[in-house]
């Protein structure tokens, strides 16, 4: 976006990957800063475990559904987070999945190994307000539009006093009503068991749905402590399937949020989920922004009927609306995934060039890497 | 170094930091691809928690020891794994405490509240051969060295047959002799249980100090289960203290390894050496690269007795070692930290100029990033 503001809106820049082989072409995003993840593609290397993620993949054979997880391997491999090479991975690996698609054909789910794509229930993910009033406002508007679920997070929530969270609670249910879920997302906001476990009661007073990132995702101990009595959820930070695992395996997750942009794509969101699904643990996807993030995120756990929530960000940018030609909208409160090859969702490349930020780095005067109109047309 | 080899080598390539505040300068080293994170230091913001690191340090308050913890949280809240923030604060935090130090004319370790600073026992860190009588031939080399251990990894080892390992252990034992400590870094080799444990005879029978890092450091089900037999050793990949805890709490270690330059600077890594040592784990620095990476790895445990090993890089390419004008080398085979103010090394700003990588970031025309040879004197 021309502007970007400092809240907590994930879709106000989009780094998309496009790949291509032979005469087919995958489109995909990662979640992570875009010069950051355009830099780890070119880096020069610096050691065996530390090469650029764009040697590791350029030039792979890429013939079937299979070849996937060996170019995956590859980069997790010769590239470790000294990188930030899971950033871009995701975003490759989600192109690969889409462009594989459309050469068999076949929606991703499919080739993930799913018979048939369950409608998901999608739960609207908006921010808290600055007042409780503020937030009544926004559950109210939300209400309207007929969502099942409605995720409140961020904004004030938890840096204030226990009251004014009280308030904040209060005011959604007022706003939402009861018959809708409430689902509150505190943003990794405490770092003792002591803040989040005072928020217990009204928590439970408010019949939330769960409680989502009390702290960061590496305290395993501190959501181990705090659980059992409001569901927790968690895991939008992971980085790969086996961290993930972790939190299924010590943090009391009742739900594993998962960003396919941000553990590794594709693959390692369907490794999760058809782990959670063997722990009792719910899987969701973990979504803030287009809608080429959000079919790519839900083809990983497609074909888990009980895996029934499903992130739906209602106030993207209008850049992240423009990336994709279609949109993917609730029918009758469900979330479908388009029956169509790949993602589903086609990049509209006119739209969005005019939010390319033309990007160039040097290295000793020499051009390792541009960005430009040209070449997203090209 | 003109040239970077395709081997396990960190010391191919450095990321220097240099803080200034006031009259003073610090000075720090990251352990991280340097053009990622030089884009991490200058990225646009994507949101609240997506910030570029320059825009949450720059202009801080640093009056005393005290500012570093605020100005460290400020980062770690202000930007997250989305934008590799974890390596960039690194080093820019191993440079507060460099400066700070010398502002207050005491070396880091007594700001960090140690009365003393212990020698070390150091270990030299050399790549396993090719073939056994290779890495038999590095042993030799080494124990003519006087070491008091040894820690051979990488290469070959973990990637052929049993058979291969088993003699790779063997050779290292005919060179190295029975005196002597011996470590083996597997690398994060394996990816199942299986692999690893077919191993522990053979390093039993090689009577080794530890087997490091068999997995990677997400794996805490897999450490558990391996270890007990084998003192395991683990943690170079960690981006916080809270994940060097999560490895201490679940992964059965015997020593955690830190990377001051990969954690989160000296902050964290004191962080962990003081639960490390509350829960009978020996901590050890991990480094592989410069003495002044080398002096930022020490001071965090420079104060703890009983957590005598120190990994000392005894092959470090000519870039590494002309970093600092200091050379920090065993004396009657202990390593002293220099008792001079912040982390006692001075960086050769004559010397490493012809290394320098004129680097240039411009997004739309514009150029949000320059490093070169004459900022690098000015």
């Amino acid at each position: 976006m021309p502007q970007v503001l400092d809240v907590g809106d994930g879709s106000q820049d989009a780094l998309l990957v496009r790949v291509r082989a032979g005469r087919y072409e995958g489109w995909g995003e990662c979640e992570a800063s875009p010069l950051t993840t355009m830099a780890s593609f070119v880096a020069p290397m610096s050691h065996s475990a530390c090469k650029p993620v764009g040697e590791l993949v350029i030039g792979e054979r890429l013939d079937s559904a299979e070849d996937i997880p060996r170019i995956h391997h590859k980069v997790r491999t010769g590239s470790f987070d000294l990188l930030q090479s899971y950033h871009t991975l995701s975003g490759i690996d989600i192109a690969l999945w889409d462009l594989i698609g459309k050469r068999f054909q076949s929606p991703a789910y499919q080739l993930l190994g799913f018979e048939v794509s369950y409608a998901k229930t999608p739960y609207a993910s908006v921010l808290f307000g600055d007042t409780p009033s503020e937030t009544e406002a926004r559950a109210r508007l939300v209400a309207q539009q007929r969502f099942a679920g409605i995720k409140l997070g961020w904004g004030a929530f938890g840096k204030g006093s226990l009251k004014e969270d009280e308030e904040h609670l209060e005011a959604a249910r007022a706003g939402l009503g009861w018959e809708r879920a409430l689902m509150v997302d505190a943003g990794t906001v405490w770092e003792e068991l002591e803040a989040a476990r005072e928020r217990l009661p009204a928590l439970e007073g408010a019949k939330v749905t769960w409680l989502e990132e009390p702290f960061p995702g590496s305290e395993l101990g501190l959501y181990h402590d705090l659980g059992g009595r409001v569901p927790l959820a968690g895991g939008e930070g992971c980085n790969s399937a086996a961290q993930a695992r972790q939190m299924i395996d010590y943090a009391r997750l009742a739900f594993v949020q998962i960003d396919a942009g941000r553990v590794g794509g594709i693959t390692d969101a369907h490794r999760v989920a058809m782990y959670a699904d063997t722990r009792n643990v719910k899987f969701v996807n973990h979504t803030f922004t287009s809608n080429l993030a959000l079919a790519a995120s839900i083809h990983p756990y497609a074909g888990l009927k009980e895996h029934e929530w499903c992130e739906y960000p209602v106030e993207p940018k209008p850049l992240a609306k423009e990336i994709t030609v279609e949109s993917v909208e609730p029918v009758s409160g469900r979330i479908h995934l388009p029956e169509k090859p790949g993602l589903g969702v086609t990049v509209d490349v006119g739209a969005i060039e005019k939010y390319l930020v033309e990007t160039e780095f040097k290295l000793d005067g020499k051009l390792v890497f541009q960005s430009s109109a040209d070449l997203l047309k090209s």
